[in-house]
C-alpha cells in the first residue's frame, strides 16, 4: 500500500503479465492545462488482443468453477485493494479526468461498494434465475420429463469503460464486475483519456486475483488509443458480449462491427441522452425556486459530464415559467467555468452548443464566453415548434447544456413528450393531483425512458437491484438491458435447460434439496 | 363453428378489416401431388403493411391497459375459438403441408394449451419481475430515493410463423401469445406455404378479441410470398421487435435489416440446428437397441422437420458402436417415403443429401432412392476427422437426414463437442457413472446448447416455464431469449424504474399493498 504515486508502466495486462504494446508512443494528457503525464502508452497489436482473448477463453471452464466462497472473497478482496491503491489512486484520476478529489473519493466509495453488492449476489446465489418443472410421468397423452433452466455465464466478455467515471465506469464496473460475478472472463479496454488509473484499477484486480488463486486469463487490459484496438476486440471470435459507455457514435460503430460477425454477439451499449424534465404548472406554482436550483445543480453538476445529465426543461408558456427560466438563467451564470475530462470533449461541448446557437429561433440566456478550454453552463430556450423543427436538438450536446422548451399548452407538451428519442431518463415535476390527471404523460414516458423521476433529479444513479440505467436507442442498444445495478449480470449469461439429469449430476442449484438455499421456481411457485 | 371447410378469402387482415393485397395473385399448394389449393392470395404493399403497424401502435396504449381479466378471458377464448374451427382447420392444414391428421390434432391441443399457459401467466401477474428498493431518507452520504421497477410492453411485435408447425408456431404460437400476454399489438406475416392455416387462426383470434372489446389494431396478418413483404416489416420505423422461426438465412436477412436500421430493433430468430446426440460406452452396452429405436423415431419424426431433429449420433468405434450403426440403417430403411412440408422444402432436402454424399469419405447407409417428391430418412458414417475437415457436414439438412459420426476414441468425441456450432439441445446417453465421470463433456455442451438431455431425445418441446428454445448462434440470434415456453414474453418487455412516485401513482404490480399479490423482491427479500 503506498499513497506515492508512482509513474504507471503503460503496459497492456494481458492475463497478469506486463506486455508492452506496439504501436506508437502516447502519454496520457492532464485534463487541466494538457501537460503529458507521467508514463507512456503503446496499443496492443492485432496478436496481443488475440492473447488476452485466447487465455480468457482457456480460463473460462476454470473460472466459472470457482467455489462461491473464493469468488466472494474475490470480490470483496478487489474493494480492498482498490482502497489500498489510497490517494496515489485519487490524485492521478484528478490529474487525468480533472475531476475534483471529493467527487472522486466518493466515486471510489461507490466502486467499492459495486464490488461489495456483487459478493452479495455471488454469496445469495439466486441470480441464476432457477425454475424447475419436475416430471410428470402419467400425464396424457404423453409425460412430461424433468426440466430445469439456469441461467449460466457466456464466457470471455470485452468491457469498454466510459471517460466520465474513470472509477466506477470503467475498469471496475457494474459491467466488469457484473461479469466475474457470473464467471465470464473480462478484457477491459482502457480508456485512452485515463489510462493510467486503467492501470492501477487493472493492478488491484489482478492482486485480488492472485490472492484468491484465480486462473491466469481470467481478467486482460489492453491499451488502444486507435480504434482499430475496439474494433478488433469486438470482432475476435472467441468474444461473447461487449458492454460499451460512451458516445452514440463509438457505441454505434462497435454495434454494427458485432452485427456483421459471421457469428453475431450482443453490444451492450449505454449511449446517454437528453433526459427530459416535464415541469406541469401546479408544481411551478408551488416551489419554481427550489425546481431551478434543483436544475442547475443537477445540470450542471460534474461540469455536465454524466449520461443522466438534464438537457432538456420542457414546460407551458406563463409568468411563472418565464420566471423560473430567468431564475435558472441566473444561477447558471453563477457557476465558474470548470475544466471538462478531456480536450476532446471540451472541443466537442463547444462546437454542439455553437451548432446550437446557429439555429434560428434558439434564445441564449446565459453569457457567451470566449474561453474554450473550459466549460460553463449553457443554457438556451426555444419554442416547442422550433425544437420539434430542429433534429440537431434532440441530440445529446455533453456538458453542462440544456434547452429550456415553451409549449403553448399541455397538449403541445404530450405531442414533444410523443417525438422525444429513446432516453435513460425522463423526470415529471408536478403535484400529486397533476400527476394523476396527466396519466397519459407518464404512459408516453414509459415508451421513451428506462427510468421516469418524479419530483426529482436524474443525475445521481443509485446502485442497488432495482435500478434500470438503459433505454430505448439511441439510450441503450438493447432496451432490455442494465449497466447499473445488480441486474447488469443479466447481460453475460444465458439460460439452459437441463432435461432428466439424475439429480447429482445437476448444478448445485437445480439439485432436489436445494443444497445453495436459493430462491426458485418450481412446479410453478416460488420456493425457497 | 362449422366442419365444412370454405374456400379461405385471401385478403389480408388489417385491424380486423379485410384488405386484398396488389400483388399478383398466388395460391397455397398441396403438400402432397403440388395442386393448387381453394382460395388465391395476394402480397400485400407497402401501404398495407404501413397501415397496420400504424393502427397496431394506435391500438397500444389501449391494448396494453386491457384489464387483467379481459385479457386472460382473451387469451381462453382464442384456444375456444380455434377449437371451434373444427375439423376444417385440420383438413385445410393437412392439405397444406401434408402433415397426417393425428399429429395436427395434437399440435392443435398444443397451441390451444399454449394459449391456456399465457391466460394462466396473465392471472398470475409475476411475470412483470417487480423489485422495490424502498428509500432510506437517513442513508449517509446521500439519501437513497424509492425505486421500484418493473417490465412494460415495447409495442408493435411482428412475427414470422415456422413452415413445420402449421398451428403452435404459427400465427398462434408462443411468439403472439406471449406478445399479447404482456400487452404488445402483434402484426403476423402469414406463412406462404400455409396461407389458408394462417387465414383461419387470424380469424379465429380476431373473433376472441372481438368477443372481448379489443381496440381494433392489436392484430393484424399480412400476407407475403415476396422477401419484400417481411424486409418491410422488419425495416418498419414502428416495429419494436421481430419473432421469426426458420431457416438461417431467412433469419439472418431479417436480422441483418433490423441491425442496418437507423433505430435497431431486436429479430430473435430461432434457426434450427444439428442437435447432436453423444453416446458413451456404458450406454451402449447397456442399451443399444433402444438407442437405436429412439434415434430412429426422433430423427424421422414429422420426416425430420423438427427444429430439434438429432441430426448427429456421436460415439466411439467398437464393435457395439457399429451394431448400433447398423441397427439404426436396418430401422430407418423400414420407414415409408413420406410428403415433405412443400417442394421447396424437399427440393432443398434432397439438395442438402446430395451434397454431403459427395464429400470424399462419407459413408451413405441407408438405400438410394430416386424419387424425389417425398422423403425417406437416408443416414451416412463418417469419421471424426472427416467430419472436422467439411464445414458443410456442420450445418442442418432439414429433414430426416443424420450423420453418425465416429470417434477414435473420446478425446477425439470432446474435441468434436468443442468445435460444434450453436445448439437447441444436445443429448448425452451415458449410463449415471458415465455422465459423472465424464463431466466435461457436460461443460463443453453447457457452452454449446441450450437444453442438454439425458438419456432421451430431443423433439418434443416441452410447453413449460423451465422450457428453453434457444441457443448460441446459429441455433438463434440472441441466446438469452427463449421462442416457446412462457420466458418467451421477455423478448416483448424491457424494464422501466419509477423513482419517488406517490404510490396512487404506480402500476398497480408495485403498489406499496401489493394489490395484485404477486412475488416481488422487495429490499432484497421474496416477498408475497
Amino acid at each position: 500500500m503506498s499513497n506515492v504515486a508512482r509513474e504507471p508502466h503503460g503496459a497492456n495486462l494481458i492475463a497478469g503479465e506486463r506486455v508492452v504494446g506496439t504501436g506508437a508512443s502516447w502519454h496520457a494528457i492532464a485534463a487541466a492545462g494538457g501537460a503529458k503525464l507521467p508514463g507512456s502508452f503503446r496499443d496492443a497489436d492485432d496478436d496481443q488482443i488475440d492473447r488476452a482473448l485466447r487465455l480468457a477463453d482457456e480460463s473460462f471452464d476454470s473460472f466459472r468453477a470457482t467455489p462461491v466462497a473464493v469468488l466472494e472473497k474475490f470480490l470483496e478482496q478487489i474493494a480492498l485493494e482498490i482502497e489500498a491503491l489510497g490517494d496515489a489512486l485519487l490524485q492521478r484520476a484528478h490529474e487525468e479526468t480533472g475531476l475534483p478529489l471529493a467527487r472522486l473519493t466518493m466515486e471510489r466509495g461507490r466502486t467499492m461498494a459495486q464490488a461489495r453488492m456483487f459478493a452479495q449476489v455471488v454469496r445469495e446465489g439466486s441470480w441464476v434465475d432457477a425454475v424447475i418443472d419436475t416430471a410428470l410421468p402419467d400425464r396424457k397423452p404423453q409425460p412430461r420429463p424433468d426440466i430445469r433452466r439456469k441461467l449460466v455465464p457466456l464466457g470471455p466478455v470485452v468491457v469498454f469503460g466510459a471517460s466520465n467515471f474513470p472509477l466506477a465506469i470503467s475498469v471496475a464496473s457494474c459491467d466488469t464486475l457484473g461479469a466475474f460475478a457470473v464467471g465470464c472472463p473480462v478484457v477491459v479496454k482502457a480508456h485512452p483519456s485515463h489510462a493510467g488509473t486503467c492501470e492501477m484499477i487493472a493492478e488491484a484486480i489482478l492482486s485480488a486475483g492472485r490472492a484468491c488463486g484465480l486462473p491466469a486469463g481470467f481478467f486482460s487490459l489492453v491499451h488502444g488509443k486507435e480504434h482499430g484496438v475496439g474494433l478488433a476486440l469486438v470482432r475476435h471470435p472467441l468474444t461473447r458480449a461487449v458492454a460499451f459507455t460512451g458516445s452514440e457514435k463509438a457505441g454505434r460503430a462497435l454495434f454494427d462491427a458485432a452485427a456483421a460477425r459471421l457469428e453475431p454477439i450482443p453490444v451492450y451499449a449505454e449511449m446517454g441522452s437528453t433526459n427530459p424534465i416535464f415541469v406541469l404548472p401546479g408544481a411551478l406554482a408551488e416551489r419554481a425556486e427550489n425546481i431551478a436550483e434543483g436544475f442547475v445543480q443537477s445540470m450542471s453538476l460534474g461540469v455536465g459530464q454524466f449520461c443522466t445529465q438534464p438537457g432538456l426543461l420542457i414546460g407551458v408558456r406563463s409568468p411563472e415559467f418565464s420566471k423560473t427560466a430567468a431564475s435558472i438563467t441566473e444561477k447558471a451564470a453563477k457557476i465558474p467555468a470548470a475544466t471538462m475530462l478531456n480536450a476532446g470533449i471540451c472541443a466537442g461541448f463547444h462546437e454542439g452548443v455553437a451548432k446550437v446557437r446557429a439555429i434560428p429561433g434558439v434564445q441564449v440566456l446565459t453569457p457567451e464566453t470566449s474561453e474554450k478550454s473550459s466549460a460553463t453552463p449553457v443554457v438556451v430556450k426555444v419554442g416547442a415548434r422550433t425544437f420539434a423543427a430542429n433534429e440537431a436538438l434532440r441530440h445529446e450536446v455533453f456538458g453542462p447544456f440544456s434547452i429550456i422548451i415553451e409549449c403553448d399548452d399541455l397538449a403541445e407538451m404530450l405531442a414533444l413528450a410523443r417525438n422525444l428519442n429513446g432516453q435513460l431518463t425522463a423526470t415529471i415535476h408536478a403535484t400529486a393531483a397533476e400527476l394523476q390527471e396527466h396519466a397519459t404523460l407518464v404512459r408516453i414516458l414509459e415508451r421513451k425512458a428506462g427510468r421516469i423521476v418524479f419530483n426529482g433529479f436524474p443525475t445521481g444513479v443509485e446502485v442497488c437491484a432495482a435500478m434500470h440505467h438503459g433505454g430505448p436507442y439511441p439510450a441503450s442498444t438493447h432496451s432490455f438491458f442494465n449497466s447499473i445495478g445488480s441486474s447488469s449480470l443479466l447481460r453475460f449469461v444465458r439460460p439452459v435447460a437441463y432435461q432428466s439429469f439424475p439429480d447429482a449430476a445437476l448444478p448445485l442449484e437445480l439439485q432436489a434439496s436445494n443444497p445453495r438455499g436459493i430462491v426458485r421456481r418450481v412446479d410453478g411457485r416460488v420456493d425457497k
